[in-house]
């Protein structure tokens, strides 16, 4: 494995790019927008001017986009990814997309000699700059064991969870969790405010008990100043819990706490803050109960 | 300080006086059934047959009892703790109630010369069993320097949080973060289940990431297991939930997820089950998902 | 039956108390401010100058009050409605209040030989005035056949709906249906509006079939014209529903539906506007959505 | 207008293929299984054994189908509806699917010059049967007017909402606000019930009063007998009201209320009880209550 064609070079996939051609892939990028292409060959790697041109001859591709429709529109069609990467490759969706989407590409790529892993992340853009990231790989056997040495130069915790789809589902309960803390995180700390108690250190307290999360740990200082430049977007998530509405719907579950979560999430993005971190859920709390948010 | 009243000798109470015993203090106990207060005479106690009698000659009263109203009903009337009690005591209420019955206390206690904290644990029967109980503390500098002696036979993590009330209110957000996290894990466990995701794997790399939380850590065993003895039971959480939304109401918060999440506590009681571990939040998600729930 | 007092002269109990004086009997009103006292003296009644007073030679006593904390104010103490009461008077309690309490005034008024009824109404202010409240009575059959010549004075549709306390759990029973029926017919304009679609007609087709209701008929031209001036008032709406959230605790019922309803009331009063109309739930939603609401 | 195709004779299309035929139109019937069409054969019309021979020579073709794809797979495609029509003839489909759907089918049929209107119902099998549906429409004027004939042999209000999508739009309002009040007048007569109030009488004091529907005087009776023999199914009001989160979504609101009477009819279908009338809604929430409930 040698040459590895990487479509999406946005806030994750920049960072993830630059690590693989550090550790000595050749590296074909393709983006939309021209100048992370550019990046990307200040780098070290090379520049596709589409993306059939970009995987025409690697062994390995990575897509890291948005959400389902564009990795549909990418690798599906007759000028996608799945036409024009040689048979015997192997295709590695690392976006974060709908499980049933994930099944039909590793479908659509065995038709075409093509293995498919689905192999989504955490861990954010510090994780992808630092090589990091938390991966959760649906697939086969094989198809992991071969994928490992790309994982490895982009994360530490690299786990093969079940067959195509698989990674997708575990990313979707990621998310569930952290946007359901977050809320709840949120209407803690108004609790305390409200109550005129000083919230420093009554989360310190909380988090050293079965209170305690990571979400905690890592958002309650954004939270409490009210600083909501995004480590990860408000819409992503909203994203991201409209795939567990779905795949609830699929299994005829009926979830009621991560509903409410995503209702408010929503809420963050109809409201035009959908360019703000997820933390920023605590506007939409703060609006219920009559104190105007920052934002 | 020397002779300690402790009234409450319930799952928290009688490990708690048992480790004021075993500090050195001269306990005098009381609960309304007998064996409770024999067991704490053999473990080197002494017994009372009344409230009035137990706080008699009492430097501390401490209260370990279920809800507000059975504080109320212990510590006012002419029969009651503050009636009883010498000018000039302490009276430590560690039951988990509502806040502004704390603030009550405080200001009844003011009026015959007895300060008054709340101080509300975390940490189970486990942490009352080993000493390392979380205590979160409510009420003035001075009568909190006075209690600590008595708070470090009992607790590791001991913090003043603010003035009366703050005590409570603080453990107030505990139980929102802790019940919207079961509420949320539950949600979580099932979705990996029915999309047919091990996920014992799964909850290993979701621990590691963004998502993780005490809670993920100490109940997803039992989730997965549908073992729900119980650790804290249901029905004291759903009392627990009671008490924020009251604080929320009396504030004019709206605070939809812990609602929710009170709402599946609530189904958890209301189907017989209050006796069983909070963690059984799991069965009402099931139910509703037309899962046969095991209890 | 001559003599009535008359305790609480607003919105309602004003223009309930003349109608009583219109229909011949002796109407003797008191209320906290005095202005309300003195249009009563203009309509044709009595003034005091305490509850006491009032009461003091009433063969009924009516008290119309906001909330549940007033009667009790006004009923009990030995300042109060039933410590004045001769004995073999009535008390009928026609304001909104919750069922447990209006129990225990049946229960107090038995120990002082006076019949108690609960009797709150439905019909709003216009109601009052064209006396065509409806009126829902719990109580003993003999205390409501007592009472039924003073409800003809006030009410078209008069039901014995059962015993002490039922009157109030039908009107929190109504006030359930019409708190969720305004938020749904507010979620209903607002995709009606998004999509382009004009809600005045499309209102008309729904009123005809099976969506049809009462708040549909009389609340959604105010909400299309976003006039909140109060028929209704959030703030007392908001009360009803923490009626109804209690009653559903005391017998263990979870009720999702009108527990979102009851957020989205909350939400309106959290946000200083629980002086407008209740159909004032639309400006909530709109809140959510991104829509800037009027008020 | 003669000659009608009409594909989908099930519980609707049956009786409204009938009521053409008697209203004198010439009507060809396509259904999946044959007995359907045999069935309107026995009625006087005409049998036709694939959408491609039913549409053939139409001036009119009407669909009445469950969902979304079902219309798409029978509209769209070599084999479907508007690759068979003849160009000239106007399309209406009757049944309740996505707005979007019903867009992108008025897009198709103009590229072949065939017109279509969406034309979806409320009344059920009984306005069906009875020629009393009501008929909210969406398309331009002239196809509106081309579609009026038929429309008066199955429906009494017909009403042209806005242009394509319009009629679906309304409809989805239509489900949202009977969605909402089956569940509400489910927690109502439950709070009934658990207070031992006789809720016969109570229903009807509040069907007088502002709390009044069409949901309370129709559905009451089966929720009070436990008796859900399907007059409208659980399962396509769960499928509608997926529409009006799908509507929700894509013009960014935030409908709380409504989404959480579709978990409550979610969960009866999740349950199995799709098959059920809508109002065992009432099940879900006794379940949640603790409370047996019957089916
Ligand atoms: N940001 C984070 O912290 C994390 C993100 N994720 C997930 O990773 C994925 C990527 O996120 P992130 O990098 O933040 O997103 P960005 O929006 O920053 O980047 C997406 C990139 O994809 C390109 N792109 C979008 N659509 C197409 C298309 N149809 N064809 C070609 N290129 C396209 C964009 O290029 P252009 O400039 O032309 O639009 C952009 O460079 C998402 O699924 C997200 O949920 C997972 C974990 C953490
Ligand atoms: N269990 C846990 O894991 C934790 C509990 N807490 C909180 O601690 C408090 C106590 O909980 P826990 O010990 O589990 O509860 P238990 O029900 O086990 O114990 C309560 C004790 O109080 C006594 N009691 C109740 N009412 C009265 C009364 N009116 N007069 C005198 N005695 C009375 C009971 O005696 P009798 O036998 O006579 O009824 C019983 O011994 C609660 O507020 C709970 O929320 C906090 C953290 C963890
Ligand atoms: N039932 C009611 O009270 C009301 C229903 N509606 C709406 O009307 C629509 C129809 O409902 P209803 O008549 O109750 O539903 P049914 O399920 O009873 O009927 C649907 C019919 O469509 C046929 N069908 C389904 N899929 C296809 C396909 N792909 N190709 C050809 N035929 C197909 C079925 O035939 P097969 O036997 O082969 O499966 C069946 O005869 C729905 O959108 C519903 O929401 C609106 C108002 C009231």
């Amino acid at each position: 494995m040698r040459v590895i064609a990487f479509i999406g070079l946005g806030t994750m996939g920049a960072p993830m790019a630059a690590n693989l051609v550090k550790a000595g892939f050749d590296v074909v990028g393709y983006n939309r927008s021209r100048p992370a292409v550019e990046n990307l060959v200040a780098a070290g790697g090379r520049a596709a001017s589409s993306v059939a041109e970009a995987v025409a001859s690697a062994e390995v591709a990575v897509t890291m986009l948005p959400d389902s429709p564009d990795v549909e529109a990418v690798a599906l069609g007759p000028d996608g990814l799945l036409a024009h990467l040689p048979a015997g490759a192997l295709y590695v969706d690392m976006s974060s997309i709908n499980p049933a989407v994930a099944v039909a590409l590793a479908a659509a790529g065995a038709q075409r000699d093509v293995e498919v892993l689905d192999a989504p992340v955490s861990g954010g853009e510090p994780g992808a700059r630092s090589a990091s990231l938390s991966i959760m790989v649906g697939g086969t056997a094989e198809a992991f064991a071969r994928a490992e040495p790309l994982f490895a130069a982009l994360g530490t915790t690299i786990v093969h969870v079940g067959p195509a789809g698989a990674g997708q589902t575990v990313k979707a309960a990621n998310q569930l969790l952290v946007g359901g803390h977050l809320a709840l995180l949120a209407e803690a700390i108004l609790l305390l405010e409200a109550a005129g108690v000083a919230p420093e250190g009554a989360l310190r307290v909380l988090a050293g008990g079965l209170a305690g999360s990571t979400v905690l740990d890592r958002k309650s200082g954004a939270m409490l100043a009210r600083s909501f430049a995004p480590s990860f977007r408000a819409d992503l998530h909203a994203k991201d819990l409209r795939i567990v509405a779905d795949l609830a719907r699929r299994s005829s579950l009926v979830l009621p706490t991560v509903s409410t979560a995503a209702q408010l999430m929503n809420a963050v993005v109809a409201r035009g803050n959908g360019d703000l971190d997820h933390a920023a859920v605590l506007t939409v709390v703060e609006l219920l109960s009559g104190r105007e948010p920052t934002p």
